[in-house]
């Protein structure tokens, strides 16, 4: 039986706004990227984040991003190669005093929205980002789209990288995910998200918006999680997998 | 030859903001205490701070406060002691990852300013700190007000305590320090400082202002380093401590 | 036929946090209170949030609090007075500006939270906000709970002072507000509400949790808004209110 | 006798970092930028500031930047001309506060560092900014960099707007500042900055670092007061301005 891995971001809310909070999604995943103070979360929401995927027994990942709480991290900021690696190294670090008091192991780090994005073009952000990981502990692996820059650069620096692809959007000709603003963009059909996976899955590659077949490696898969919406089509999808059998690689 | 610690904060500026920068500070102690973000430092005066207390040869703490940037932590916060435990072991993991890309490992944690004072005289407050310095790891020490509430808590927790006594500060008959609003409560002669060390040292009492000989044990002095006059004391403390001779314990 | 104002705080998400949008509510009350992004609201947010208050001829207030995001200002913080003023008239003013552009001028000032709470029972803290606003106008007025030390302090510095009482909260026998740990502190059936809001206008009293009828006067009523429950009592209150029939003071 | 106006940042540190409280600069000042809590000030360092220069007789001006207090909104954030326009009068609005207080009137706005870069040649970023500002009273005159790209938008939308030249910069051929990497970019002797203003006032032309004549008209120019050095270069060109004689307008 094939196993894989799902990730979803969780933990990202802050204070009072529970909104991520929703943990039934953690049944459906095998592993989470927990925002870490900068872009969302706070140190309470991040402990309680931890001890949530501890109980479903899911690998824990770091999701550091901009210092831009008010934008989400989604707006790109002019920050330096030295700049990146430090935050980077900061949030890696704030968030595993949680992971490790309950003997457990920062399994990955997945950079958020504008830091992610802008990485997966540039040679140098993803210099700074692989090797803040890397001097955290070059046991911990980076989660980078697929084929992208950060891949290839993060590999060099002596990262052990698993490629990502998208559950729930298509792709472009050249690999890159259809915008947002195209019709098309989003799969909110399960079905069609199922055979997405296993087309990558079994024949390494992806059919393309525009209907041509492309290579399409992928090491771990990203559902979303911040809704309610978005949770029963992860069980949905789950639910299929389950039956092809294909296993979420959990623990 | 006896061989005594003494630290200072350090690292204690934002962004811009480069006050406490200075590093011939770092020649006159034997431990630092960090700030980590939250009532000041950001993460790339952090890593500076960490390289240049490892460059000279003196041993790291992490030094969390409130999150009140603008208040520079002076200002008591009412947050749970959940709240407590929670702020301190994101600040210290967040260190952690600048000292531990060097092979170094944390030597202590000191709370800052107003948390300080809270935890000195609250249970609660000293068992949220204790716990979450233990939970991050035991190995590292926790510096406090040397006969405060803080001490035992520490010990029960299972921490390695290292009491605190002030190179600059009167103290007063019940063994708190004197009110900065009194005259006299700061030391400015290093030739008085240096012999209420010697006296804490050698017979583990002090003299208080009003000229009474109370107990007084310290493992580790604390000395200002913010600023250049304090530095200069600083430098003139240590001078006088290598004539007795007694040795700042660096590494 | 009377009229009444109702009031409900507003705009209190951030970011990508909407929580509050809940446009619904400004249909059946007759003024808002606007976070000013320190414990709640950002510029973007505020904006929008004054433009739907005059879209509904809903008279509009500042609601400014403690700067604390992640504890949504509900946590005490020991600022100083004077540092109380600058942050009551630094969100007022920031606030005003979307106010403004629009021909309106703002109505009155409301502090959140622990800042509400604390003003109560402080003539220094009510002294601080009170002056704060009457330097931003003195045409602007005070929404301050009914019989507090801030109507009196708020009255002396020379500002027209709203009296505050609850549509849906329990009254204890010295005027303070039941605490939300005792059962009954809540006032769920919105029958109960009208006739308590009917008992204060009518004859200035309120029946107290233990069954006593104290007085109470108030000028306006405050109700929350923040859920969709909320908005649906709310909107029952407002139904019941047209029957009888008192108005809501729009405009 | 000409009258000029020279203006110069002011109230630009934050909490206990008060390095830019340097008040002696506002003795060879006509107007100052205040900083209004995001890229730096804090609403207490605020007030005290527009109290410093009302006792100057020095025109008071909000100084508006990207929400980056670590990079001291030098760093350029991509932000929609909404967001641009919304945290512009957010940061107006809350600076007008502590100005209005005493029966002043706020003189002008001028964008800080990034924001004041991106604008001189953003069209978008430009009418965003001089919208806020136009919204926030048409009466407030807006800053900007002498034949940019924001005094004809600016001019557009209604503002009176004031051309800004540099004192102690030069210029290239195309008008644009001198890069702060290039030799020759920073003039520090008060005899040439003395003459550079003198052939902007008289000539309306000044000489390139490359030695030609180009076209420069100024309403304004711009001097550092940021520290003691700054400080004492503004009083060198102010004492030499006297005796040609030129003034600086005051009031």
């Amino acid at each position: 039986m094939k196993t894989i891995d799902i990730n979803c971001d969780f933990g990202e809310g802050f204070g009072v706004y529970q909104l991520p909070r929703i943990t039934e999604v953690l049944k459906y995943v095998s592993s989470v990227n927990i925002a870490c103070g900068f872009h969302a979360g706070d140190p309470t929401l991040m402990r309680e984040a931890v001890e949530q995927a501890i109980q479903h027994d899911v690998k824990i990942g770091a999701h550091p991003g901009y210092n831009d709480l008010v934008g989400f991290g989604r707006r790109d900021f002019n920050l330096s190669p030295q700049e990146v690696y430090d935050i980077i190294l900061y949030q890696v670090g704030a968030l595993s005093g949680y992971v490790n008091k309950y003997g457990v192991k920062l399994n990955h780090v997945k950079p958020h929205g504008a830091l992610y994005n802008k990485a997966a073009k540039c040679e140098q952000t993803s210099k700074a980002i692989a090797q803040a990981v890397y001097d955290f502990s070059p046991d911990v692996k980076l989660y980078a789209l697929a084929n992208s820059v950060t891949v290839k650069i993060a590999r060099e620096v002596g990262l052990v990288v698993c490629e990502e692809a998208f559950i729930d959007r298509t792709y472009e000709e050249d690999g890159s995910l259809t915008s947002r603003k195209k019709a098309g963009s989003v799969i909110e059909d399960e079905k069609q998200a199922v055979e997405q996976i296993m087309q990558i899955v079994s024949e390494q590659t992806v059919t393309t918006i525009n209907d041509k077949s492309i290579p399409m490696y992928a090491d771990t898969f990203c559902i979303h999680g911040d809704n309610l919406k978005a949770v029963q089509f992860a069980k949905s999808v789950f639910e299929r997998l389950q039956k092809i059998p294909i296993q979420i690689g959990k623990g």
